[in-house]
């Protein structure tokens, strides 16, 4: 099927191939310390799912690999409960329906969802579960998953609905060679900020003074962080946009400018720790700058995503915003995939593509 | 003179009474680490001030002991400078001006500025005194420190403008039986909250439920404050007005509710440690229940004051808001002052009493 030729609405519980009987699944075997391994995972095969009423099918064509992934392997209730044990790696995923027996789901719609590490996941008509497209061959679901949905919506929504980003004020990003760092600290440049992103490599830096056009970076594996603040931001942070948490944190906080805000996406560097790390020692500097500190998920503004997305689109359109995947392929590279992300091997979002077809 | 039968204008430069020439104060010999002491700090008898064009001299009638004194005498620059060895230390004040070569000041004036532990002291026109009435002698000048000036302010400020706290809503105060604390939790009442305070002794406790109508009160140092919060409350704490800081604040950040708001007034815990103490390990449920962390200093907003005290005055003078002052007889007394409010001696605030009259 294709745009210009859709296929008839297809009757309920009539897939539009033949799906096959099996699939493959990477479940939780207990729960990792430190770094995912594949001592704390396996890759499984297992029936196909069958839909019960109210269900549909969905072909995951690419999966999202979130710092958040890692959290809900973890004991500890989140906004999510824990993934739990003999249960697929929960992840957030785009593809295409394949079966339904779901009115609001037919056959090639594209949606996301909050899936699994699993080829095929089942989507209701719920929260989680929004309908992208009806069916289009050319929608391009690593972009929905890279920049239109969660990721740049969380960017969007920290760096404009929370810090209030104004003209001439000086901004920083942590992981901002991250798949939402990237968002946030371009955003931030389209306001007319002054921005510094701080990552963990050389060549990320030069990537994010470079292409991207950040007015400064720093690698905080190498440099002083404090030292390299004083010079990058001599008028001190207006805005700092987190997802690293420790000592990064920490530094920050004791360049804060009067009426700082100091918005918390994430805490990347505490995620593998067994224990919890230490709070933001200089955290008092809130009071001595009359700051405030925010924590927030996207995931309460998801009936305002596309309506955030245009935002991007427009931006993406007239050149002033760039997004950037670091693919995976398949299952077999998933823990890979997610470890990336905390080793610090990713430049921008990073996704597992499985295949393009559910055949 | 009195209210009845006011003195005339008394020319510049003529006292009211003959002064004395010369008069006590308390001066920081080395910057103390842990509590203060006689060996940090000297009494001594130096001459009169003389004024220069534009001042005006105060006789200290009461002196207000604040956690933020002992911060000054620490060497680390916070939003005022810090005191300098050989200079009395410094302290906000209330009295009566005795001479005057300023336009601003008639002989007879109640006044409130930041002075030091000093009989009397320079005051000019500028930011930090505020002129609070004519020649008056029925004018409560320790009622102004304990409630209706930076006291009250902060607690209404903290409680009402950045808390923004709610009827129903579930409030939880720190330092609850000292000068600001009582404040906050009685306004946090007036407001129709469920309000818990926390305080450092069983007598401390019975007086926030018996006396001033709290709902609960958790002694720190003998209960589990976390334990002892679920408890109290079950439906989580919608608001925290934090003066202690360490553990007591890591305890009530566990218990954050959704779209909770904690407002940084202080952290008495840390004020007399010479080693910073960590930060708030929990801050991460700032994310967790989009709740947000805020610090102020009332100093900015002092041309309000005089606006804001006509609420806690109004709220006085209907039975719902009572202040509690714990005195200390003069400069001999200063030290055992500022350190009952880190031991914990004090219920309400702590004012020093220093003579009534000039002479």
């Amino acid at each position: 099927m294709s745009a210009e030729n859709p296929a008839p609405p297809t009757p309920a519980q009539t897939p539009a191939v033949n799906l096959p009987p099996v699939m493959n699944q990477v479940v939780l075997l207990h729960r990792p310390e430190g770094l995912l391994s594949w001592d704390d995972v396996e890759l499984v095969q297992v029936p196909l799912y069958e839909l019960a009423e109210g269900e549909a099918l969905l072909h995951n064509e690419v999966l999202g690999v979130d710092a958040t992934v890692r959290s809900w392997l973890s004991p500890n209730k989140g906004y999510l409960p824990p993934v739990a044990i003999g249960e697929p790696v929960r992840c957030s995923s785009a593809g295409r329906i394949v079966a339904s027996n779901c009115d609001a789901y037919q056959v090639g719609d594209v949606v996301t969802t909050l899936a699994g590490w699993e080829e095929f996941s089942i989507v209701r008509d719920d929260f989680f579960t929004t309908h992208l497209s009806a069916a289009d061959p050319e929608f391009d679901v690593a972009a929905f998953l890279a920049l239109y949905g969660s990721t740049g919506c969380t960017a969007y929504i920290g760096m404009v609905e929370i810090a209030k980003v104004q003209p001439g004020e000086t901004v920083v990003v942590s992981a901002a060679a991250g798949a939402t760092g990237t968002i946030a600290a371009q955003i931030a440049k389209i306001a007319g900020a002054n921005v510094i992103g701080i990552a963990g490599s050389d060549a990320k830096c030069d990537w994010l003074v470079n292409d991207l056009g950040l007015d400064g970076a720093i690698n905080y594996k190498t440099e002083d962080v404090l030292g390299r603040l004083r010079e990058l931001a001599p008028k001190r942070v207006d805005v700092f946009f987190d997802n690293v948490g420790g000592e990064v944190l920490d530094a920050v906080m004791a360049r804060l400018a009067m009426h700082a805000r100091v918005v918390l996406c994430g805490a990347i560097s505490g995620y593998n720790e067994t224990t919890k790390p230490a709070g933001p020692a200089n955290y008092l500097n809130l009071i001595q700058q009359r700051a405030t500190m925010t924590g927030f998920l996207a995931i309460d503004e998801v009936p305002r995503f596309g309506e955030i997305a245009e935002h991007l689109r427009a931006w993406v359109e007239d050149g002033r915003l760039r997004y950037q995947v670091h693919y995976f392929d398949g299952l077999e590279a998933s823990v890979d995939a997610l470890n990336a992300m905390f080793t610090g091997a990713n430049t921008g979002k990073i996704l597992i593509r499985m295949s393009d077809s559910p055949i």
